[in-house]
């Protein structure tokens, strides 16, 4: 994956997840799986940290209570899907404190202008106008925190969604800026693993992407949803009132969105894309196809959410995962910090 | 100190001062000595720490090797002028991660309007004009490090400066606007000590504070200075053509500031303040009050001196002072960062 030339560090996967809760279908299939099969396709010299990224979730106000339960729940999840906590290190951000640390040491790298045109702080301050000094600190400066994330570890390789891109390259820049000015190859500049788009449309309103934050649960297919749950939801999927069944993501959102669903949930499709599925399936009716649909999605979910029952009820089990990887995370980012900090003159 | 109704801790000074080498005798007679009255004054329940703010010192590009090497020579300092290490928690800020994470914490509670407006903030982007931009974010947001650094060791009293209340009181607002959301008591809004006003002037320009950043060292006396070079420095000071001595720091400051010089340097005058003391020399030479302030600051630098010489000579003694530090500030900001991380919802 990386050529080998610029660095002698071997290769290091970084990617976090805010602590939201339970993730839906749209979250493992656009990302969450991809974590999976990195860690699974992974030479035995790679080192993979996922981290639920809590220290970020806190940028909104958060319901101490609920924060706490989506910190376990997300765990679990994490554990669900098929990451291995002995081949990777999954750990709570907050329990390293080489983040923290090394967010501060590169406040002094990031400029204030440069924050203050990223989107989404353009967006913030936009939405809230004469307000918008109201807005806290670290709405403008987590771009700085999620940087540290990456740079601490000196990840090498960071699977990101297109909209993070932008927050990636910052980092980039961050740790160019730093290597430039003192002469040192300290920190990696990481390379963007660009997810291949799965876009997982809403089951109610197929022109939005599938959302945690949509007011109507039918819109969503969680991870933990029984097979009843799912079949129900799939079955009152919107669709459209065109004959037949084709895959045009453009003109029928709503079918292709069920297309989507059966092609990236079933493992044992032989079609080379949607276009293919979708001319198989050219003369079933939308009922069929909606319960082909179902029928995936149910097989696909099944064992996460049994895997997902049997994690989040053994919390001593899940405590010592936890302690587990912020020991092997704060090890990753303990020489890095300290030859940054030699660098820069705090430590001999 | 305290009233001891609105809290059932007790009592705990911090005070930082960042690591720019030999500190000069302005630094000494103006906060560095107080801390040391301080000490010697504290009743045995009462907690003091004090920190050599290198995270601050990094708000400005330092050449690493002499960060290095004022970081040492700081600590040498506060051990020479009589703070006790086993009395008195004295620890370099960087060696203690907590005061990084209670910083993005509190990230979260501070508004960048209310950044915006600090007085050292607006001075910098109006001497950049065009070029603020490139200003970094630890420039900007410094004054949320200062707060975390008493606010994790839940400081009851914070000797300050004056040029330092507004930081004061921005920590204030920040540990009341997170009791104020939480709905707890967990974070204290110190109390500031405003040190008595003792403003030692530059003896070459007397207008101006003596200060470690004049281009001329003849202007300052360093707290390891020789009695020939102190001598020769106040022998050289600026002085005016007023015939005789008068204490006016108005009209004569820079026959005033030897004045003050006298008056704060000697241990056994019994003057009831600078006039009294101007009084009882209005007959002196110029010459001969010199010498006197020369005697005076001599006899009160040479034991710093000494001391500063054997610590300093030992730098096995100074690492282990410092570990010792580090793990007592440690301990004490622990509970402390556990219990803001247990009441939003990051810890269990």
């Amino acid at each position: 994956m990386v050529d080998g030339m610029q660095w002698s560090f071997s290769e290091l996967i970084f990617s976090g997840i805010q602590p939201t809760g339970i993730p839906h279908l749209g979250n493992y299939l656009g990302a969450l799986r991809q974590w999976v099969k990195l860690q699974d396709d992974a030479t035995t010299d790679t080192t993979l940290l996922y981290s639920l990224v809590d220290l970020h979730a806190i940028t909104i106000r958060q319901d101490p209570r609920q924060l706490l339960q989506w910190k376990n729940e997300s765990l679990a999840v994490l554990l669900a899907i098929g990451l291995d906590p002995k081949r990777s290190i999954i750990f709570h951000q907050s329990d390293v404190p080489a983040h923290s640390e090394m967010m501060w040491i590169l406040s002094g790298q990031a400029s204030t202008g440069y924050l203050g045109r990223m989107t989404q702080w353009k967006d913030k301050t936009a939405n809230e106008k004469e307000n918008s000094e109201k807005l806290k600190l670290n709405l403008f400066s987590y771009p700085v925190l999620q940087a540290a994330d990456i740079l601490v570890h000196r990840a090498t390789h960071v699977p990101v969604g297109h909209d993070q891109a932008q927050h990636l390259e910052f980092a980039r820049e961050v740790a160019n800026g730093f290597n430039h000015i003192y002469g040192h190859d300290v920190l990696v500049a990481p390379e963007t693993l660009i997810s291949p788009a799965r876009r997982i449309m809403s089951l109610t309103d197929p022109a939005s992407k599938m959302s945690k934050s949509h007011y109507n649960p039918k819109s969503r297919i969680l991870l933990t949803d029984t097979d009843e749950v799912i079949k129900s939801k799939i079955m009152g999927a919107v669709t459209d009132s065109i004959d037949g069944i084709s895959y045009e993501p453009e003109r029928r959102p709503s079918v292709s969105n069920i297309i989507d669903l059966i092609y990236h949930s079933s493992a044992d499709l032989t079609h080379a894309d949607q276009y293919a599925l979708a001319a198989d399936l050219s003369n079933v009716s939308m009922r069929a196809l909606k319960e082909q649909a179902a029928d995936a999605v149910a097989r696909l979910i099944a064992p996460i959410r049994e895997h997902y029952r049997l994690w989040s009820s053994n919390e001593a089990l899940m405590d010592m995962v936890a302690a587990d990887g912020a020991e092997r995370a704060a090890k990753s980012a303990a020489p890095v910090l300290l030859q940054v900090k030699q660098t820069i003159g705090l430590s001999r």
